[in-house]
C-alpha cells in the first residue's frame, strides 16, 4: 500500500477501504507519509468528499491514534454532552451540576477556547481557585463519589486529529462535513463515555451557518457515534444571536449560577432542560424526554442543583462562596454603557461579531497563546425581538484594555440590527437526530 | 494576498486572476510558501481546473521563476521541437541534421530520460566522446557557424515547474491538462526559441492514452505558446507501439544514422518528414508544408543531412566515424532472440511494457539517480501488421545484466499481441493543431 494510490483513489472519486483509511491516518499520524501528501489527500475529501461508511472509518482511524481513555471504573452510564461552539455558550456549567443532581455521573474532559467561541475550562478557571488538573485517578474518584467532575482533555488522545486539524486551517480543508463530524467525534469516542449528546449549534456564530448544513453535521454524527456502538443524539439549535445575555468568563460562570438559581435568561434555561433532558434518557436515569424535563425543574425548583454545584466548585479547589457572593470574582476596571442610535426593534444580534468583539477585550484567543482577561466581556441589555429606543443602553462593556473599546463598541453597534419593523421570532430549538429519525421542528 | 485565500478560491472553484497566479508561484518558488499548501492547491487545480487564461497565467509566472535564455544573438528563426516523450523516439538525432542541413538553424535544448521514456541526451551520449555540456558561448558560436548544436537544459531554467513538478509526482496530481502543459511550456518558453513544434504523443507508450485526451493538451500547448506570442504548431502522432525498431541509447542512435543513409524505418521516416516540414515553414525557410517536405527528402537523398550529423558529432567532442562504422559504439555483450510463441499477426505491441523492459535492462532510469547501460536495448524484429510464425524471432534483446534478462523476455513476450485476424492498420499522424484550427486526419 502506497499513500499515493489512496490519494488518487480518492483524487478520482472512489469509495477507500478500512484498510487504506487506517494505513494513510497511521502512517501520518506517525510521520511517515509527509504534509504535503495529507494535504493533498484532504482536498481530495473536501472536493469528492467521504461517504458515511468512509467517514465512520477515518474516525475510528483517528480515534485510535492516540489514547483511548477507560471510565469503566465510573458506575452508571456516562454521557458526554458536547457543543460545536458557539457565543455565550455557558451550557456546561449549568448543565453538569442539573444532571448530576439528578443521578447521572457527570465526567467530562473540556476544551479551551479559540476564536470567537469560549471554552468551558477557561470560564471555570474564573472561579477563584478553581482547577482543571486532575488526574485519572481522582478524576474518577469524585465521579464516584460526588458523580461529577470536569477536567482538561488530555493532549494524548486522537493525536492524528490534531495534526491534522493544524493542517486543514492553513490549507483552505476545514470545512467539510465528513472531516469536521469525524474530527469532533474521534475525541469524543476516545474519551470513554458510553453515550454522547451533540448540541449541534446554527446560524451566524456557529461553525455551520445554514440549517441545512448544521443538520447534514448532526446527521454525520449521528452516524458515526452510532456505527461505533455509542448511543448518540444530536440537537441542532439556535446560534444566530449569543445564548443568553453573559459573554466572557466570568460573566457566564454568574448567568449559569442566577439560571440554577431560578433566574436564568429564557432561551438559555430552554437548552438547559433540553439538553439535561436528552442526557438524563441517555442515562437511563429518565424514563422520556417530559420524565427529563421534569426531573431537571425538579432540581433547579428545589436548588439541588445549586448545593451540587457548590459542591463541585469545592471539589476542584474553588471557593465555593462565590455562588453567594459575586464580588468574589475579579471584576473588570471599566464599564462602558453601549447606546442605541435608533429607536425600533433588535432582529438580529449577529453572534460572531459579539464573540470578536469580547475577544478583542481579552475574553477569548485569538492564537493559542493569548492570554485571557477573565473578567472582561460584554453584557447584551436587549436581545432579539426587544424594542429599544435612541439613546438607551443595548450592551454594557465590561473592560481592563483601554486601547480595545473603540473597535469593540463598533462591533457591537454594528452587530444590532435595529429596524422599524419586529420580524417573526426564531426558534432556539430547530431539531432532533438519533439513530432512526429526524425531527425538524 | 495569502495563499490559503488563493487555494479557497481555486477550491471553490472560482478563476484566479493573473496577480493570484503570480504570488502563488513567487512564493512558492521562494519558499515561503510551504509544500503543503502547494500540494492542496494542486490538488484543487486538478480536481476543478483551470481555464485558458489561467493555465497561460500559470506558465507565465513559472517561466518568470527561472533564468530566460536569450537567443538573439543567433541569426534566423529558432525553432524548439519537444516531444512529450515515448518509446524509441529517437527523432531529434535524425531531424536537426535534417532541418540544420536545409538551412534552419537548431539551437536545441535537451532533457535526460527518466521512466520508460529515453531522453536526447542519454541518447547522444553513446556516442564516444560525444559531450552535451557546452556553455552559452560556445552554443551560440555553433549554431552561428554550423547551424546545429544540441546542449543539456540549463537546471536554472523555470525553477519554480521543477520544485512543483516533484510535489506533483507524489501527490497524484501530474495528469491535468493545464498542469502538463504549463509545464512543459514554461520551459519551452524560458529556453529563447522564437516558435515551436510540438509533437504530442497519443496511446500506450504516451503521457496521454486516449486521442481526445492528447488533442486537448495539443489545443492547451498552443493556447499558451500563441497566448505569448510564438508561433506555435502542435502534432499529434502515435506511440501505441514503439516509434522505429530500435529501444536503447545506441541502438537508436544507429537507427538515426540509418535513416540519414536512406534506410529508415517507415514510420520513423514520415515522423521525420512531418516534423521536419513543419519545422522548415516555422523557420520560414519553406514556403509551405509541401516544400517543407521536398526539401527534408533532398537532404536525405543528397547525404547532406548525414555530413551535417558528422559535423555537429565532431563539434561536440564526439568521434564522427561512428556514423560509417556501428563497430564504434560500446557493444552489449549478449544478445537473446525472443521468439514468437504462435503463428498469427501482431496487431498490437505495448509501447510502454517495452519501454520498461529496455530500463530494468539498463537502458532507461527508474530513478533520477539510476546510471545508465548505453549499450542495452531491444530491437523489434516484428511490428504491428507483420505476420509471424510461431518459433520467428519477434524482439532482440541486447543486454549485459543477466539477472534482468528473464524479465524482460517476459515482458515483451506480453508486450506482443498475436492474433489471427490481422487488424486494420493504425495511423502515424492524427492531426495537426495551430492557432487557427484543429485538423484531425
Amino acid at each position: 500500500m502506497r499513500a499515493y494510490d489512496i490519494i488518487k483513489k480518492k483524487r478520482d472519486n472512489k469509495e477507500l477501504t478500512k484498510e487504506e483509511i487506517d494505513y494513510f491516518i497511521d502512517k501520518y499520524s506517525n510521520g511517515e507519509i509527509p504534509d504535503y501528501q495529507a494535504s493533498s489527500f484532504l482536498m481530495a475529501i473536501y472536493l469528492n468528499k467521504m461517504n458515511s461508511k468512509e467517514t465512520t472509518y477515518l474516525t475510528e482511524a483517528m480515534m485510535k491514534s492516540g489514547e483511548i481513555i477507560d471510565l469503566s471504573s465510573i458506575n452508571g452510564i456516562k454521557v458526554d454532552k458536547h457543543s460545536t461552539g458557539g457565543v455565550g455558550d455557558k451550557t456546561t456549567i449549568a448543565l453538569a451540576p442539573i444532571v448530576s443532581a439528578c443521578g447521572a455521573p457527570v465526567a467530562k474532559m473540556s476544551g479551551r477556547g479559540l476564536g470567537h467561541t469560549g471554552g468551558t475550562l477557561d470560564k471555570l478557571e474564573s472561579i477563584p481557585g478553581f482547577s482543571v488538573d486532575l488526574d485519572s485517578e481522582k478524576f474518577i474518584e469524585l465521579v464516584n463519589s460526588e458523580k461529577i467532575a470536569v477536567c482538561g482533555q488530555t493532549s494524548s488522545i486522537a493525536l492524528a486529529d490534531k495534526k491534522m486539524y493544524a493542517l486543514r486551517d492553513v490549507t483552505a480543508t476545514v470545512e467539510n462535513i465528513s472531516l469536521i463530524s469525524s474530527s469532533i467525534m474521534c475525541k469524543k469516542l476516545a474519551s470513554g463515555a458510553d453515550a454522547i449528546l451533540l448540541d449541534v449549534k446554527t446560524g451566524d456564530g456557529a461553525f455551520m451557518k445554514t440549517l441545512d448544513d448544521s443538520f447534514e453535521l448532526a446527521k454525520a454524527m449521528v452516524d458515526i457515534g452510532c456505527g461505533m456502538e455509542k448511543e448518540t443524539i444530536a440537537i441542532v439549535t439556535d446560534m444566530d444571536e449569543p445564548l443568553g445575555y453573559a459573554v466572557g468568563n466570568s460573566l457566564e460562570v454568574i448567568e449559569a449560577i442566577e439560571t440554577l438559581k431560578g433566574n436564568g435568561p429564557k432561551d438559555f434555561v430552554l437548552l438547559c432542560e433540553t439538553l439535561g433532558a436528552y442526557m438524563l434518557v441517555l442515562s437511563k436515569v429518565a424514563t422520556d424526554f417530559e420524565d427529563g424535563i421534569k426531573k431537571v425543574r425538579e432540581v433547579i425548583e428545589n436548588k439541588k442543583a445549586l448545593e451540587k454545584l457548590k459542591t463541585f466548585i469545592k471539589n476542584q479547589g474553588g471557593n465555593p462562596d462565590v455562588v453567594d457572593d459575586y464580588s468574589l470574582f475579579d471584576k473588570a476596571k471599566n464599564t462602558y454603557l453601549v447606546k442605541s442610535q435608533k429607536d425600533g426593534y433588535v432582529n438580529k444580534i449577529k453572534a460572531e461579531d459579539i464573540g470578536i468583539s469580547a475577544m478583542i477585550l481579552g475574553a477569548g484567543r485569538e492564537t493559542k497563546e493569548d492570554l485571557l482577561d477573565l473578567s472582561a466581556g460584554i453584557i447584551l441589555n436587549k436581545k432579539v425581538g426587544d424594542y429599544v429606543k435612541e439613546g438607551e443602553t443595548i450592551a454594557t462593556i465590561y473592560y481592563n484594555k483601554e486601547d480595545k473599546l473603540e473597535n469593540s463598541i463598533k462591533m457591537i453597534l454594528d452587530a444590532y440590527f435595529i429596524e422599524e419593523n419586529k420580524i417573526d421570532s426564531k426558534k432556539l430549538i430547530y431539531g432532533v437526530v438519533t439513530k432512526d429519525y429526524i425531527k425538524k421542528y
